[in-house]
């Protein structure tokens, strides 16, 4: 087992990734509370739930099974949750466990930060995308149907188990999701690490257990540095939002749920590296080893031909990064190398929109 | 103008207090964003909210009038906030101005709190109450139908503005349960100002200008050095709530709204000062100096008879304060003297929920 310190002074948590550590859970998180209230979804609660309730064999253990799917992320949903919380009397000691992906970390986060101004949880990560992404730096929300993660709160976790071995179960759509945003981590700082996915890509697809580790680990690892950096986002946290603004913008437009959001991710930071390109600051050999990789991840298929530029254009506008009218980018001066932007050619922007350098370069 | 400062590192603000300040409100908060999302209620509305958009010549300013009451400070009417900002495309840079009592305040400044994962507020607090006690200190939250104040955030405003002038549109009933705020100050840690309130309660009753002053500047004296020291109410925070673990009981109990919730307080104060006679605490004399001021504000009528005392343990059980299953309460050494206590003879509490004390000595 693999331990990463997420350092944030008297909100320092770890990290602990390995294969088989949900069969230790109780003494890897070491949790103290008398009162623990298991947060899932109807996929996940039948092969983990009871396995996690178990473990905690001396404590107070109730659950909330939640219907899986990222519209289940209101605040409708987080009212259940402080209502079962209520409803077995949980105190302000209790803790909160979030087993499951983004959508059950993201929701469990916000009631553990806003039950009764403020409770502990820990982050049991059951996707790829969870493991290597948010279920790290205390980043919680719920979706309001104007728009994406508009109501919630910065609660780190006091603890973060990703246990390699519960990948087997993801179907192969939602692992290359993931790969999106470990892709994106070689991309803003870690040109090494690029290399390293490079050769063992289709190592990782396959859920090689040694390259999922690693992948694993590298990730956090590079999260982790960040978001100590700069725990609000108020600098060098935005880098993390590489593809995210085009891929927000993208999710938004075709109707949430269509693509995965690590789909558009992927489609996002070839939209961002196309942008880089036509400003001459990525070479078209960088360029390419981007796509290239992202194709051998099977990810980041051209926009549906229906989706207008204007729509996306107007989706941008309203993600919440945008600070007054002009649209923040984070654009890449090479590979490892990203930066924020919002100083670019509005002509090279709309090209990019109508995608004509993806069809015809790729 | 007297200005106050809450000392709390980077998150620190000023409470400007005087009569008149809403005519330079803009001067005297300097807010600098250019969207400004002002939040206050149907009754509060046609008296000041003119004035204050005014007031904001030079920027995009909008506002939501909620309904007047603690029943609508709810996850729904959260919901109505957060739609109005999303709805005129507010962004991280935005400002929430609170005008109104303590239902606004905590509305508006969980709404702050979790739009976007934080942004800016201030308080403008027109009720006695709100001026002394719930504008200070950064707790905010909503109900849920299982207990008051169960979802929210610690969240400080950049600034508060009291404006005593607003005081002379409130009614004598919601004067005097500010009143009850006021005296508990003095219960806690400030026996000179308590002294001070028995010779001046009536001229503050009558809303004597630089009475009011006073009281108001003292009270927030109080609450910050309290809060400087304990934001978060890890520790000595908890002496705010004299009176309070009672007084929820009782609203609990009563039904929200019909008892204000100063009035609850004022009779929660009684039944700590009558459980700390009881253990030899406190003595009679300065007990009946507590029930003669509180007396004098015309507050803390009897319970009413139907009142069941199991209802009230269960009601106070179910407060938030309560860790595990021992009632906490905040007794009083002597007048000035409040502190912490779930060492208490349990006789001695049943005794005076079942207020056979108050009927036979007072």
């Amino acid at each position: 087992m693999i331990k990463i310190e997420v350092d944030l002074g008297d909100r320092s948590y770890p990290i602990h990734i390995g294969s088989g550590t949900l069969d230790n859970i109780s003494t890897i998180t070491k949790i103290e509370s008398r009162q623990i209230m298991v947060v899932t979804n109807e996929t996940v609660a039948p092969i983990y739930l009871e396995q996690i309730t178990n473990s905690f064999a001396d404590q107070f253990v109730k659950t909330v099974i939640l219907p899986d799917g990222e519209e289940f992320k209101t605040l409708d949903h987080l009212n259940v949750i402080i209502s079962a919380l209520l409803k077995y009397e949980f105190d302000r000691s209790c803790t909160l466990v979030a087993l499951g992906g983004g959508v059950v970390g993201d929701l469990t986060g916000f009631a553990a930060a806003c039950y009764q101004r403020g409770v502990d949880y820990i982050q049991i990560p059951t996707t790829l995308l969870s493991q290597v992404d948010s279920s790290v730096g205390g980043k919680t929300a719920v979706n309001h149907k104007l728009g994406k993660n508009m109501i919630g709160a910065f609660h780190q976790p006091i603890c973060v188990v990703a246990d390699t071995t519960t990948l087997s179960t993801l179907d192969q759509r939602q692992l290359r999701a993931g790969v999106a945003e470990i892709i994106k981590y070689g991309l803003i700082s870690d040109p090494e690490f690029f290399e390293w996915l490079e050769t063992e890509v289709e190592n990782l697809l396959r859920l090689d257990a040694e390259c999922l580790a690693y992948a694993i680990r590298r990730s956090c690892e590079n999260k982790a540095a960040i978001v100590a950096k700069d725990e609000r986002e108020s600098g060098v946290r935005a880098l993390l939002n590489l593809g995210h603004t085009f891929g927000h913008g993208i999710e938004n437009v075709l109707g949430y749920g269509k693509w995965l959001h690590g789909e558009a991710i992927a489609r996002g930071i070839c939209m961002a590296a196309d942008l880089s390109v036509r400003m001459n600051l990525l070479s078209i050999v960088d360029y390419e080893r981007i796509l290239s990789l992202i194709g051998r991840a099977e990810l980041a298929p051209r926009l549906p031909s229906e989706l207008k530029p204007e729509d996306l254009v107007n989706a941008m506008y309203k993600d919440k990064k945008n600070r007054g009218r002009r649209i923040r980018l984070v654009l890449l001066r090479g590979i490892g190398h990203a930066f924020v932007c919002d100083d670019y050619p509005d002509s090279e922007f709309q090209a990019v929109l109508t995608c004509d350098r993806a069809i015809n370069e790729k």
